[in-house]
């Protein structure tokens, strides 16, 4: 006779939403866990649990946490370029002022060296206007568009990833109630078994011993049944955990990047910035130039030249 | 007796608006006339005889010309400091809009390093915002507010140099018409002294060299008359012709400070630009600073020990 196989439910195990943990201190032949990627603070170390919704009995994937941080992600790239938008507005708009103002008449009669440097300083304001206008279109080119371009299918990608993990929790799942079943399964076949067995039948004796033969068989089949359920779900579990890791550890690359490129993008926008004063900068000189070359006495001669109605001067009436 | 005085008219003087010259080559006794103040352009030099209106038969004095440039300068003046206005018009919207953006909610959601780059990097254009607006308030006080109120008092002041001038050309006017009036009575004593004397009038010899006496000492007075009339207005003359020198220089001296007046201040106003380029640059240092901080991995690590779910990882269903 072979021996009766009595298969305990796991109760060293914590199991959450399918998935099976080790209960620290009570698992046997549980070493300490440790880190995957020590030191590292990895995404693939830290998201195994389901996160419980505090209000209800709702629960959030950890993967799901990750995910949502790569949507947010998305949009803070979105809602930058938003920004650099709104400043290039700005720019375009104190551009178009300083411009008109350039064309300004006013004070246009003054002459000689002072007119020439009123009129440079008028023209200087156009020079910064273009100044601004170089700085905004840059803006538009080397900052805001690959913001808004960065990972155009990017959301078509995470979605991807979603469906991909959801779909092997979902087989996990599948598999843990198959377990479930095979369990309770077995637990029938040994009860049948044990009441079968309990009982005396002097009468119909051989009937009885084949009835416990064959509630025997079914045990043992229930057995099996219960130890191959369980390989298919610790298979199902490994896929999942593979997978976790694998993903993670993806999409925590591609978070570094991101990082990486928005630091380039406003790199780029600060840049723009010291290009931009330092070329502001250069359109007063023509003026201070102008200005130094002020000269009252040569503006009277050019204005005498012009102006003057009669060098003869009046002597005495004869007589 | 006495000799006869006969006076001819001034036919080596031209005369323009009762003002006697000297005509060229013609007058004698003249030198060749030099600069009162030679290589200097002079006002005191270039406007002694009056303009000619050339549509119609009115003319202008030549001081008229210099007293137009003045106020013409006040207008200058004046249209410079609305150049001035209209330019802290356009910096105070500027600061307003780059103010507003600051503010700007976009993207506040991200954090860590990167985060902090992010928020310095909208503090920045509040920073520029602020370097814009003291810009805006140093033209207000430095540049707009002299050219609006240097010499307030101006046109009154140009109005007492005019009417005193005119005053003085009405006296040379005047004299001018004593003279006339006089030469106009000495020619009509001298035809009556001479009418007299051709006649002959044996019958009443007595009486007729009574007349004759009577009609030469009429002659001789007005003779006195005339020269009396000359000398006064040579008079009125000289006194128009020293305060046309006094006064044109003067205002020569004016326009000489007005244009410096003005140099300065637009020196003025390129210091400020300059000032304000260089204070913008340093707005971006800050940004520039935690650009170059901003870390991945610490952004990592912050966000997971905030956000993590669990570390515990799964392990295999045991039976």
């Amino acid at each position: 006779m072979r021996p009766i196989v009595v298969l305990p439910p796991p109760v060293c195990l914590s199991v959450i939403n399918c998935v099976t943990f080790p209960i620290p201190n009570v698992t046997p032949d549980q070493a300490e866990q440790q880190l995957l990627k020590p030191n590292e603070w990895s995404y693939c170390d830290y998201f195994w649990t389901d996160k419980k919704d505090p209000q209800g009995t709702t629960s959030v994937a950890g993967f799901e946490v990750l995910l949502q941080k790569q949507l947010k992600g998305k949009q803070m790239q979105k809602e930058m370029a938003e920004f650099i938008r709104e400043r290039i507005k700005i720019e375009e708009e104190y551009a178009k002022n300083l411009s008109k103002l350039s064309q300004s008449p006013l004070a246009a009669q003054e002459e000689g060296t002072l007119g020439e440097a009123w009129a440079q300083l008028k023209r200087s304001c156009h020079d910064e206007a273009e100044v601004h206008l170089k700085f905004s279109n840059k803006l538009q080119c080397e900052v805001e568009k690959p913001l808004l371009t960065f990972r155009d299918n990017f959301k078509k990608e995470l979605k991807k990833y979603d469906h991909h993990i959801i779909d092997l929790r979902k087989q996990l799942a599948s598999r843990f109630a198959g377990v479930e079943k095979a369990r309770k399964a077995l637990a029938d076949r040994q009860k049948d078994l044990e009441v079968k067995t309990q009982q005396l039948d002097i009468k119909h004796m051989n009937k009885h011993e084949e009835d416990i033969k064959k509630a025997r068989r079914k045990s043992t089949q229930a057995g099996d049944d219960l130890m191959h359920n369980v390989d298919l779900y610790n298979r199902a579990q490994s896929k999942w955990f593979e997978e976790m890791v694998t993903t993670s550890l993806e999409l925590e690359r591609l978070e570094v990047e991101r990082v990486e490129m928005i630091r380039q993008n406003l790199r780029q926008y600060t840049t723009l910035r010291h290009e931009t004063d330092m070329f502001n900068q250069s359109t007063v000189e023509p003026v201070d130039q102008l200005l130094q070359s002020v000269d009252p006495a040569r503006d009277r001669e050019l204005w005498v030249r012009e102006h003057k109605t009669g060098e003869l001067r009046p002597v005495d009436m004869d007589i």
